[in-house]
């Protein structure tokens, strides 16, 4: 029983959740909202399975919903992406992520990944028998609190064997955003190379202080080698759907759909006509950046009363939070102890770095998520300035 | 952009249904019932969803559903699986079989396959890097009109590189069902081997004429080595729900779940929530052989008024039917054919080939499924009539 990935245990979120769960601590690690999807969706989705949405949808995904998705993605974006041919729903943004990496990276492949990154890359990477290559991001300094991306790394770490790059903006776990700035850094890399783009941009939706999200889909030049991911389990707060999309050219589309075939065939009908129906009437989505920037503040004032030091957030509903003040304890260890002893889950970033170990040294941090109501939010700042 | 996958296209079933929409054919083509889930579990659903059950339910499942599904193997086929350790719940069937076979096939690993097989297995093998072996079924007689397994093929295909054997019973799209004298024949053949076992039981509670299935879970030396693969969509009438399990030993489960949290993270909440609720009355899977041998029953007499002959089906909701006296056309061309111009969607068999011009030569077979209504078979036999 050889292992084909011997380093990878159960995924962070689970082990955290798990252990907030055993000790009744507040959740704010794992990222899902602890509020419902509007009821009006969820009633669209009894009705589509009072109305006999049963079975097997179309393997590509409910047309009406691919359709709704092509239409929001142009009026954002000015990207016009044919619903039939260059838009797949998933089972969650998880599966475009996995069924992506599988199509595109061959044994042997080389593939860019922007370090602290979400932990299901790596593993992907390492099942599709691509090489990684990590390149780490440039710390948060006293002028600027916030990680931010060293474009002249990327390009240094691009070769003839690189297959792929992944982006993730508003970004998991720093919370940064990218701005035109990085778009042109980005577009200046790629212009001569045959490497392809993957943006996980999940938290398109939760931008702060006025910023806009710049999906690749704004650019021509980066749409064209693009594979964009979003999920509407972060967009309608049901995360638990597990109903997600990628957009990306026909040709691309094509790949991804072999893998998508037989890695789940469709996803959950009910749901996706649901979505469908609701999306033709909702603009719900615009009004979630003002929601969380909400969220965020009263977590940042709570956190002025505290030991912890918040950096910088610009998008994504986490925060990451200095708490050098408080202990010296590898971040694994604290973010443990925070649960079992203060009653409050958290993400150690330790767990975003291919070696967590090596990494340790150079920061004191943990990620808190604050999709949660605000009675959550002020009992967990109540027990954290007790730490 | 060269393809992982380049010999495969868009799967058979998904072709043959958007073809039969487009010439508004009756589908007997792709296997899903053309009636709805018990009402009872659709309000189960709805309600999970009105209780706050939207977000990430645990990545291996929902506890309950876990617990519901270890209750129940256990009760038909004797095995105590652990519901912590041992019970996956995935995204249909399909993607407990894609993870199984990602998790355990490393790069030239070989896997044995009998054939005719469902369409998933050779691409997964493909992309998982592993090498296909593929065995011949014996074909149908004149005293044995369906097909069975050669054992004696199935010993001589395996070798120090085979990881995985895969079995599928009872059988698509044949509708053979395994023996207690199978079982004994696959016993002694992988008894001193390390060859894991996946079975695609997804029509474990459709067989007929007073058989019974025999579960790769009822043979201890057997389950120490398998996978059990199950579908709630083909048990419930929901396969547009997605939702399927995997039970085996913990330390292959282990493995399995590594894959499993990266392709899909976790299953539909709402779903799993319903069908736990619902799981813990009900005894539906149980009335299931006799509903569908009473539709079989009706298949088989309405198609003496036809010059199609059909074969033994033993198990599942498909009959194959022997067209040799219509018409000399290839499968392929035979079912676009009936799908077009008569109305009556069907699957080739030579789409369960590898290599289905190869095998194009040695029989006119196509596929019906007959998880239809009464008045859908009753029609669809009226214009088989004509053919
Ligand atoms: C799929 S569980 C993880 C959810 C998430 O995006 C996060 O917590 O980072
Ligand atoms: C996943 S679509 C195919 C459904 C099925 O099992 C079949 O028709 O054989």
């Amino acid at each position: 029983l050889i292992s084909k990935l011997p380093n990878v245990g159960t995924t962070i979120f689970t082990v955290m959740s798990q252990l907030a769960n055993d000790h009744k601590a507040i959740n704010l690690g794992q990222g899902f909202p602890d509020f419902d999807p509007d009821i009006d969706l969820m009633t669209k989705v009894s009705q589509a399975m009072m109305e006999s949405h049963n079975q097997y949808p179309p393997m590509a995904g409910v047309p009406e919903l691919r359709n709704e998705i092509s239409l929001k993605v142009k009026e954002l974006y000015g990207r016009l992406y044919d619903p039939n041919q260059e838009v797949t729903v998933t089972s969650g943004a998880t599966e475009a992520l996995m069924a992506s990496i599988l199509a595109f990276v061959h044994e042997g492949d080389e593939v860019v990944v922007i370090e602290p990154c979400y932990d299901l890359y790596l593993p992907a990477i390492e099942l599709a028998g691509g090489r990684p290559v990590v390149v780490a991001m440039q710390a948060p300094t006293e002028q600027v609190p916030r990680y931010s991306i060293d474009w002249q790394a990327v390009r240094d770490a691009i070769t003839d064997r690189s297959k792929l790059l992944i982006l993730n903006f508003p970004h998991n776990p720093t919370g940064i955003n990218m701005q035109e700035s990085d778009l042109d850094a980005l577009e200046d890399i790629v212009q001569n190379t045959g490497i392809f783009l993957l943006g996980d941009e999940v938290y398109e939706h939760i931008v702060f202080d006025g910023q806009q999200h710049l999906s690749l889909a704004t650019r021509p030049a980066l749409s064209a080698r693009s594979i964009v991911i979003s999920s509407f389990g972060k967009t309608y707060n049901a995360t638990g759907w597990k109903v997600g999309y990628c957009c990306a050219p026909a040709a691309m589309t094509a790949e991804i759909r072999k893998v998508h075939q037989f890695m789940v065939f469709t996803v959950n009908s009910p749901m996706q006509v649901g979505l469908a129906n609701y999306m033709k009437n909702s603009r719900a989505h615009l009004a979630l950046s003002s929601f969380y920037q909400q969220k965020r503040d009263r977590l940042v004032a709570g956190l002025a009363g505290t030991r912890f030091k918040p950096l910088q957030t610009q998008g994504s509903f986490f925060l990451l939070a200095d708490y050098s003040a408080i202990s010296d304890m590898p971040e694994a260890d604290f973010a443990r102890w925070m649960t079992t002893e203060h009653g409050v889950g958290v993400i150690p970033v330790s767990a975003f770095y291919q070696d967590a170990a090596a990494d340790r040294s150079n920061h004191q941090l943990i990620r808190f998520c604050f999709a949660k109501r605000d009675d959550t939010l002020d009992t967990a700042i109540a027990r954290l300035a007790k730490i």
